[in-house]
């Protein structure tokens, strides 16, 4: 029997983090270079490498037989738990019926961009999973590209904004960004709102990485600056290393009340209600605890000094310009200044480059430029750097504190030896590719010497 | 500030189940008779009594730590052991590679009809959840209202078939049957799958209360009878009381790869995957166990104990014609004798039946009929048996099991007080529509014996 699919379905692509995920399992599985059994180091997949809370985990333990249907929002003691969390963490005065509860940011925000008509502004580069949601929607979208600091441009946004004639526009912004490791400042995120308001903008701000910022106090949400027209999403996939839990929320704007109602449909219409007793053990998460506080602190700092070191690794490869990262567990390596080596290599696109690190012998695993809603041809990657034993490396932490800058480097090579050493493959490849480009620059130069 | 939503948003309605759940939390808290505290029978929410398996809590218990992604497609055990629980129970050989596990059989059903383009044909009476998806997605869909067994008629299906023009149509079975609690037996699929095969008929086969089937031995399913051209779906949530725990999963017709491939993207595009703890649970669930075993015969033995007695006590009403369940929680009522009784009374619609049936003295939730797609005006109801102490029932019946049609009776009475009083309370409300309606008869002749 032959099925026929509906077209946006075909036309769209499999989210690039995931399609990758799927390559490199097959490809672990499969070198094709004999008596080589290395898989990769790991630069490409996004989770937290920390084992979830104690507090969380003993929670599911005790909600195990919770098997009833949740309510569609969320349960109250959930709800009011976020609540309080927000509160505390952010300064934000959110009542519970403002809060929703989903199965992931990732399905939070299509829900959001299912309901909110409209024209959806893509600042690039992009986390990977927006644009395919989009497509699939067949929104009408358009890319803002942001400034070589890697940050909107307020004015940018404005002259894009005036150029859109549809009743609403939705920009997505993703605080701390993903893939660049970038925080916004409060003065940043001024500016931006003052164009939003201006030009009635609706923002969705995904905020998952906001625990991951390495000097917490420097954190503020977008929904404090502009509570009137923002979605925030956030959940325990990044700060709780509970990815697989599969557990977000979304605090709607103030005064949106009628909203709340279409979302609800949405999500009764969908999926009912998240896992109820993913539910009672994510209160543990948000509840203030001291259990808590110490898990954010110890896997911020971890974080932060992985991500030091890759930054500096990286930036000492020649023309090799990083983002400096405070906050996630990524930054943004552009890789622009060997382009002309690597068109020599026959390299001419991001995904090519991505295949040729991961082959023999370099095995080493990114996420390409077009992944990120780049060019094909931009030669820039997103590095995260979480290719190690979260549960050794955080007992190790706290065991020994590295405090000085020469303890920390030895703590990186004791603890994550193959983020050392896939970096040191990112060099080698470079040099590799520069020492060939040499090469052939030499041959062709002896070949029009020599007149065959 | 104003927010936009999509028009197809508006334009559809809250599932049924899910706002008469809203209305009865409110209604619950908040009966405006003086020193009346008491809430509802409740007849309306479909949902299992009994507690989720001990196997399924402490496989839940054991895999708290798991917060790591899943693949898409659902981790490879579960499925494998999804493969071997459809041999064992079902005698249908499917490969791990045919099996999608989602977020709920709902979820799946949604992604089902996202990805499969195609008119829809939605036998009728119907579950509450199709038809919302249907409008939100857009899909040209009809109705195929059953025969007066409450069942598909094939000729009636060929009809319809013939007359749309749409290069793939979609039919929705839903055996055993929600809300009739009919089960369809082998040479019915085979009638309908010939149709099916004529007119090139995709199946979604929703067979989420397959293992409910009281005579397990007449139940089969439909992707044995019409393997090449049908999707079934099932699930943890009835036979497995987990409805909370949001799994399902999804076997694809033999040959379908391409089709896999396409869903996917969209799993991956919506929602990553289910969450990991609740995957492993469900191993267990799936597994062939004797303790699973013993739980689905004792809770489809109590299923259909309460169903007799429920049809049994609907079918003494004068006039009430019932549904005889072999399968499900759930059996129609047809109150349509008392139409002309119930106009009088002002009653004109099914959903203005159940609003006078919830209210004091009578605080009896049911289903009106055009929440299940019926006719406004067709005073048909489903009847959800459930409203009981599932785990006290499941004990006291594993101590003494009723055998003799006098000991299942006492067994009702004794263990489902609220399902014997909330008969009684349906009783006496038509007792006095009926009243009322000689009364009105009685004053409207003497008022046009005497002229005023």
């Amino acid at each position: 029997m032959k099925f026929v699919v509906d077209q946006q379905i075909e036309d769209i692509e499999m989210p690039e983090n995931l399609k990758l995920n799927t390559f490199l399992q097959e490809f672990h599985s499969d070198c094709p270079h004999p008596e080589c059994n290395f898989g990769f180091y790991g630069f490409a997949f996004g989770q937290s490498p920390f084992p979830v809370p104690k507090l969380i985990q003993e929670a599911l333990v005790k909600n195990a037989d919770k098997g009833a249907y949740a309510p569609i929002s969320g349960i109250p003691e959930l709800r009011n738990a976020i609540s309080k969390y927000n509160k505390h963490y952010f300064g934000m005065d959110v009542s519970p019926e403002r809060i929703h509860v989903g199965p992931g940011t990732k399905a939070l925000i299509f829900n959001l961009l299912e309901i909110l008509h409209g024209t959806v502004i893509l600042p690039t580069p992009a986390w990977l999973g927006y644009l395919p949601q989009i497509r699939f929607l067949k929104k009408n979208y358009h890319m803002l590209p942001t400034r070589s600091n890697k940050k909107i441009s307020p004015n940018n946004l404005r002259r894009l904004a005036l150029r859109l004639h549809d009743r609403q526009k939705i920009l997505i912004l993703n605080n701390p960004n993903n893939p660049t490791g970038l925080l916004y400042d409060k003065l940043e995120l001024e500016e931006i709102s003052d164009v939003c308001r201006e030009q009635n903008i609706t923002v969705i701000s995904d905020e998952i990485y906001a625990q991951t910022t390495y000097d917490f106090s420097k954190f503020v949400s977008m929904g404090k600056i502009y509570p009137e027209g923002t979605f925030v999403t956030n959940g325990l996939s990044k700060s709780h290393a509970a990815g697989g839990y599969r557990l977000g929320y979304v605090v709607f704007p103030q005064h949106a009340v009628d909203l709340k109602t279409q979302f609800k449909k949405i999500l009764a219409t969908e999926y009912t209600a998240v896992s109820t007793p993913i539910q009672h053990a994510a209160i543990a998460g948000f509840e203030i605890s001291k259990d808590i506080e110490e898990y954010f602190e110890v896997t911020r700092n971890i974080h932060q000094i992985m991500g030091e070191y890759t930054y500096n690794a990286l930036s000492s490869i020649e023309g090799v310009i990083a983002t400096k990262p405070n906050a996630t567990f990524y930054l943004l390596a552009d890789f622009n200044h060997y382009a002309t080596d690597l068109q020599k290599s026959e390299i001419f696109t991001s995904q090519k480059l991505s295949e040729s690190l991961i082959v023999h012998p370099y095995h080493t695993a990114i996420v390409g430029g077009d992944s990120l809603v780049l060019e094909r041809t931009d030669f820039s990657a997103r590095i995260a750097y979480v290719d190690y034993d979260g549960s050794k490396v955080y007992q190790n932490y706290l065991n020994n504190k590295p405090k000085s800058a020469s303890e920390k480097l030895e703590f990186v090579k004791n603890n994550a030896p193959k983020v050392v050493a896939g970096i040191e493959m990112i060099t080698k490849f470079f040099e590799n590719v520069k020492k060939t480009s040499l090469n052939l620059s030499q041959t062709q130069k002896n070949s029009m010497m020599t007149p065959s």
